[in-house]
């Protein structure tokens, strides 16, 4: 078995091996541009794992990690336009560096590209991994949409539960379906392919809060962006949407009145009502609940532990807790 | 055998048969609003047609042809973003209606869904049909990255023969992949394959120089718009840029000037240099010369003649030419 950083590189071997035409410049050079920058490649690793826990890594399991890679970096492409977002990763997003056209068609391609990926995988089990990818990729463009309009929504019209099934499909449905389509070709069974589905994606949901959660409680310097800065633009998080729900009347006027307001004072106020209301306690369970349910998922599949435990090195990189 | 309008009729029930779900509404509304609009079908009326070319219609080509409609779809919701179009087919264009956001995530979900339809076909030959659409695809938008820097080069910079690639790829292709797609599906050999697809790229190039030619010199009431509308815009066409190819210093300084100026004036101006460079004459023939290219590759296909009749048929309904 692979150590989890022999997997990583074992991917960006592979990842680094496939190349685009040349021409037009700027269509291939924006994609090639994107693609490469520095991370933990979460999606792919997880497809290789999803994999190995069946089985020694396959050579069609290198081919889907690398379809999960390109899909999720069309999503990025065609959200940071959407988001109106300048900055990825330090870097200019693609739409500014290359203009909104090019951006709306390097979307578009990475998107064709991991289908010409995944078909290069065996008959075998192509058609049931076609089918969950793009189930999976319908889900990842609803999630998207949810949250645009979330943008525009009253505060009050947007429920928790809106929101959970929102993250749920904008960014956990992908974890689930990168583990298990590397199940898959590892010939899991049905019922092992539904709980690593689960397991990835409880992980991405646990995930999901937890950085809400550390963005208003966490240390500025550990995660590297200014804290409070979604408290800042009033974003509808997991903490503020759930705070509505259990704010009194009197609590939810101070809420509305901190958020007409800015600057440090803003993150004060808001954090206040969260202390009051313990949504810092009932987020740290949340994270705790649906990491517990990935966790869950995982001990259901009956093979040797050891086995498990690159999944949960992964999980646990990724859910630091602060407590 | 069908006719050309059992062949349509038969598509727009297979077509109407596909339902999408109805949640979030705006998404899937959007689409629903794109879908169904008038047209011809042209796309999947010739992949239908293709197909039967060779057999009678699978029902695989049924299947494969919504994918080129769907397909087609994704490219128009997100060309007229890019083109900043506020009207296609008489009605609001998708982004007008409901938005920038919506109408990009529109259009990846019509790839995606065009893709869930391939992945249906038969496994025979399925693996090949994606290839060559995923192929196809890669070129539309290439092509339509062309289009997009052309607006922003100065005119004498862009040649005819880049004019030519562009609209090859951002048009034509996809016609000769739909006919493809379904010879394939009619078990076609490589060199049928070859030919049907030469057809029906051929005709797209035709077509689209006739589209051109007409927006010059074509009868306002037959065309449905105004003519000379390219011209009012300085659009980057055939003519313009076969006119600059055939013109000397003088000539090129006339259009140039003419090009400063607005109205029906400017519009006659034009026109004048290119009556003056026989432009007209040679787009006339430029239309011929890749109609008789497409009829040639008809023509090599050894099958007896009447079954070649509506492919005929189609594209000289397409090919109307004014003299």
């Amino acid at each position: 078995m692979l150590s989890l950083t022999e997997i990583y590189e074992s991917y960006q071997d592979h990842a680094g091996s496939v190349t685009f035409p040349s021409s037009p410049e700027n269509l291939y050079g924006s994609i090639v541009y994107f693609l490469d920058y520095p991370g933990k490649r979460i999606r792919p690793v997880l497809c290789l794992m999803g994999n190995e826990l069946f089985d020694k890594i396959h050579p069609n399991a290198y081919v889907a990690a690398y379809a999960m890679e390109l899909f999720h970096n069309f999503t990025l492409v065609h959200d940071d336009i959407m988001d109106h977002s300048a900055i990825r990763r330090g870097r200019p997003t693609l739409h500014v560096k290359y203009g909104q056209d090019t951006a709306i068609l390097a979307g578009d391609m990475l998107l064709i590209h991991a289908y010409l990926q995944l078909n290069k995988i065996t008959q075998e089990y192509r058609t049931q991994i076609i089918n969950i990818f793009s189930e999976m990729a319908c889900q990842v463009c609803e999630g998207q949409q949810m949250d645009i309009e979330f943008e525009d929504r009253a505060i009050e019209s947007v429920s928790y539960a809106e929101y959970l099934k929102m993250i749920t499909l904008k960014t956990s449905v992908l974890l689930g379906a990168a583990a298990k389509i590397g199940a898959i070709i590892g010939s899991a069974s049905a019922k092992q392919q539904e709980d690593i589905y689960e397991f990835g994606k409880n992980i991405g949901i646990a995930f999901q809060i937890q950085d809400d959660f550390l963005d208003a409680f966490g240390n500025t310097l550990k995660m590297g962006k200014q804290a409070g800065s979604d408290i800042l633009e009033n974003k509808k998080t997991a903490l503020l949407l759930k705070a509505f729900e259990l704010a009194n009347s009197s609590q939810k006027n101070q809420l509305k009145e901190a958020m007409n307001t800015a600057g440090e004072s803003k993150v004060q106020a808001v954090i206040a009502v969260y202390k009051e209301l313990k949504v810092d306690l009932w987020a740290d369970w949340a994270i705790h609940h649906y990491t517990e349910i990935a966790f869950n998922s995982l001990d259901r599949i009956e093979i040797p532990i050891h086995k498990k435990e690159k999944l949960t090195e992964l999980a646990n990189s990724l859910l630091v807790r602060q407590s």
